[in-house]
Formats: structure tokens, sequence, C-alpha cells
């Protein structure tokens, strides 16, 4: 038995266009940016969106979306969704990067809400 | 003076693809998948995303996220994200297909949720 819900939508911008995308998207959606803590990669856009964290991601490859679900399970969220049809396109140490059948992507973190945020509003499987 | 908010996430599938990602996303998000009215090219995720819709999109194209911002004023609401930094990529009628800076598909469109939902959660511009 375990929980997931999806955490959040993240803006995967090339790095030389990053900057860019944290002016655009955070003046377009009234949002106040910050940096993730210790990881400049991230910046959040803070009440972007309604119940869902909103974060332009700094990555070395083409632009992109991509969803995260959050789980107190890593591993049997994982494998519920690899049966479901998703494929492993990475396995960094304590998350998933996963491709959904139709080709998008997702990862399977840790929770990051607050736990009782998370208790609140998370779905129970298995 | 017009208001807008983020109406949904759309997973745009190929089409050849499109019947995999709706009973993928519907069993992993445990959403009933629900075809639109009228237009068999949009399944619905109802249930996916706490505050926002979510819907599988089939397309005759690469597959993709993107993000919709509904408006009470499209034009006014366009020219906004244009004078953001967003050029125009497609103008259909009623509604346009915007690429932000970084590279990130978004379209704006009139309202689509329900007219007291949309006055509660939508943000005031101009």
């Amino acid at each position: 038995m375990h929980r997931f819900r999806v955490f959040g939508l993240f803006v995967d911008a090339p790095l030389d266009t990053a900057a860019q995308a944290v002016s655009f998207w955070s003046a377009a959606l009234h949002a106040k940016p910050r940096v993730a803590d210790g990881d400049d990669t991230y910046t959040r856009l803070t009440g972007a969106l309604s119940g869902l964290e909103m974060e332009v991601q700094a990555v070395n490859d083409q632009p992109r979306y991509h969803v995260d679900i959050e789980t107190d399970d890593v591993e049997a969220e994982a494998l519920r969704l690899i049966r479901l049809g998703a494929t492993v396109v990475s396995r960094p140490p304590g998350w998933y990067v996963l491709r959904a059948p139709g080709g998008h992507l997702l990862c399977v973190v840790k929770v990051q809400s607050d736990p009782e945020f998370f208790d609140a509003n998370s779905r129970e499987v298995g």
C-alpha cells in the first residue's frame, strides 16, 4: 500500500533561455520566482497554479514540459507506472525518470509537499 | 481590464498512440476518461489534477505537453503575453497558439471553466 499525487508541472528550459523563461512565466502568471534551496537549476513559480507546484528547470536539452508524481514509496510507484506501460528513461539515486505511453516524460519522486498536505491530497494504491 | 487563469495541462499524443496515452494517464492518476462533447480529439481526465483540467489531445505531431490559459478577452491576453516575449505560432479562429521564451507551447482560449469558478479563481490585469 502506498500513496501518490501529481506534485507539479515543470517547464524544462534550455540553459541559455532559462532566465528568459523564468521572467516570462513569472510575469505571465503573476507568480513570485524563487530559486530552490541549494540548487539554482530549479526556480519555483510560487502561486502560478492552484493546487500544483510550477517550476522552471534549466536543462541541457530541448525545451519540454514534464510532470512530477510524488509518493511515499518511490519504488512501488515507479513499478506501478511501469506495469501500466511506462518505460524507464533513467534512474538517478532516489527517483525515476519515466516515459509514458504516447511519449511524455514524468518523474517519480519522494514526497516534496508538506506532509500534512500530502496526507490530505494523495491517493492510495496497492 | 481583463482576467486570466491557467485552465489546464494538455497531453498532446500522436494520433496512433492517443488511445494508449488515455489508458495510461487515466489509470495512473485514477481519473475518469471522458471524450469531450462533439470532438473526439480531446479526452478529459476528470479528477486527475487538483484545481486544473487535464486532457489528452490527439495530435498529428510529436508528443508534447502544453498549457491553456483561459480568459475573458482572448485578444488582450494574447497581446499581453506577446509583449512579455511570446511569439505567435498560429491563430485559429477565436484562440491563439503561442510559444513562450524558452520554447514552450501555450494556448490562449476563451473561458472554459464554469463562469462562477472562473470569477473566483482568475486574476485581473490591464
